[in-house]
C-alpha cells in the first residue's frame, strides 16, 4: 500500500525554465537592461549539479541551494554583461526560484491524488524556497521534504532513508514521482516504489536525457493527471 | 514583518483530551472492555513531560514522541486493568493521537491567517503525526516544522533556531502562538514574537497553569479568529 507520495519538484511539478526566463525578461525591461536572458536561464541551471557536486563529494560543508544559486548567478553575471547589477537586484533574481509556475497538470493531478495518499516534496530545494513556491503555485503538499532537512543532495542516501524516517513507514510504502531517472534509481535502490514522466521540454533546447524512461519504472505515466488515474485516484 | 506565524499544536491548536476520551470510549465500547477511560487519558498525558524530560537532559539519545507515547501506554496499562489488551490494539491506541478534533476557531483561524503569512506548526509531535492530524482535522499548514526534523524537544533552543534557519529568515519575522507560556517564554529568548491565547480546558479539571498570560507577549487573543483579526486578516 502507497501511504505517501514524494515528487522531485524542479522539471516534475514546476516548470523552472520558461518561469526564469519570463522573469529575467520583465526584469530586463523594468530595469531598462538587454542581455541574452533564455541564455542566462539555462546557464545558471547548468552550474547547479556542477554545484551541488562539491557537497555531494564532502568537498565542501552543506550549503544551501539558495546559497549555491547566489554563486552561481555572481559567477555568470560578468560574461552576460551584467557585472553591474547591484545587490538588492541579485536577491530579486535568485529569489525568482521560489515563485516558479506548475506544468498545467501538476495542481490536478496533485489534488486528485491528495485524496488517499499524503503527498510531499522531495526536492534539492530549500524548505523555504519551497514553502513559497507551494503557495504561490497553489501546490496542495501535506508535508515539504527537501534537501536542507538533511543536510545533502539527491541522490545522497541520507535523504531517501530520512524521507522514509520522517515518514514513519517502510521504503516500500512510498513511491518517488519524478522526470529524472536518476533520482528515480536512487530513489529504487532505497527500496521506494518509482514513478516516471517525461517532461520533454524541461530544458528547451539542450535537454539531452530523461526523453523517456530508462528502466521498468513501477509506473510510467504521461503526467499527474494519468498517475492519479493509474493509481484509482 | 511577521513572515511566519508558527504553532504550537497540542493543547493550541487541536483538543487532544476530548479526542483521546472519545476514542478511548469508543475503544472500550468496540471491544467490550470497561475502564476509567478518562482517567487513562489524563495519565497517559501525565507521562507527557517526564518522558521528553530525559531526552531533553541527554539521559537517553534521540527517541520519537510515538516511541514515548507508546512506552507510557504500557506503562500505565496494568494499573488500568487491561494490561491485556494485545499489540495490535496498543498500537491502535497510540495512532489516536495522530487523529486529534481542532478547538472550534482553529480551522477557520488558521485559513485567514494564511492569506498573506506562512503558517505552520513548531510542535514536540513528529512529522508524520502532524501531517495525519493536518489531513485528518483540516488544518491549512504550509509547513510543517516538528521535534524529528532537529532530534530535539521544545523548549530546547535547537528547535527554535532551527525553525528559523529553514524558513531562512531573521527570528523577529516568525512569531509563535502557544497556549503555553514556556513555549512563548523559550520563543522570545531566542528573539521570536509571540502571541498567546488560553485553552482553559485543555487539561480538564487536573488543569493548573496557562488560565493567561504570565508575560507581555506581543499578542494576548482569545482564540485564532481575534489573532486573525488583530493582525488584519
Amino acid at each position: 500500500m502507497t501511504e505517501a507520495l514524494l515528487f522531485d519538484v524542479f522539471g516534475t511539478v514546476v516548470d523552472w525554465r520558461a518561469s526564469l526566463i519570463r522573469q529575467l525578461e520583465r526584469f530586463g525591461r523594468d530595469n531598462g537592461l538587454r542581455a541574452d536572458w533564455v541564455g542566462l536561464a539555462d546557464d545558471w541551471r547548468a552550474q547547479y549539479e556542477p554545484a551541488m557536486n562539491a557537497v555531494r563529494a564532502g568537498q565542501r560543508p552543506w550549503t544551501t541551494l539558495e546559497v549555491l544559486h547566489r554563486e552561481s548567478l555572481d559567477n555568470l553575471l560578468p560574461g552576460h554583461g551584467l557585472g553591474a547589477l547591484s545587490e538588492t537586484q541579485r536577491q530579486q533574481i535568485v529569489l525568482g526560484w521560489h515563485f516558479l509556475d506548475p506544468w498545467p497538470d501538476s495542481v490536478a493531478g496533485l489534488t486528485r491524488l491528495r485524496r488517499t495518499r499524503i503527498v510531499g516534496t522531495l526536492s534539492n530545494g530549500g524548505v523555504r524556497l519551497l514553502t513559497d513556491m507551494a503557495r504561490y503555485a497553489g501546490l496542495p503538499w501535506d508535508v515539504i521534504l527537501s534537501s536542507d532537512l538533511f543536510r545533502q543532495y539527491k541522490p545522497d542516501p541520507s535523504v531517501y532513508q530520512g524521507a522514509a524516517t520522517l515518514l514513519d513507514t517502510a521504503p516500500e510504502n512510498i513511491m518517488l514521482v519524478a522526470a529524472h531517472n536518476y533520482d528515480l534509481a536512487a530513489a529504487r535502490s532505497h527500496g521506494f516504489r518509482t514513478a516516471f514522466l517525461a517532461r520533454p521540454t524541461e530544458y528547451g533546447p539542450r535537454q539531452s536525457k530523461d526523453f523517456k524512461a530508462e528502466s521498468d519504472w513501477d509506473l510510467v505515466v504521461a503526467d499527474l493527471e494519468e498517475l492519479a488515474a493509474r493509481l484509482g485516484e
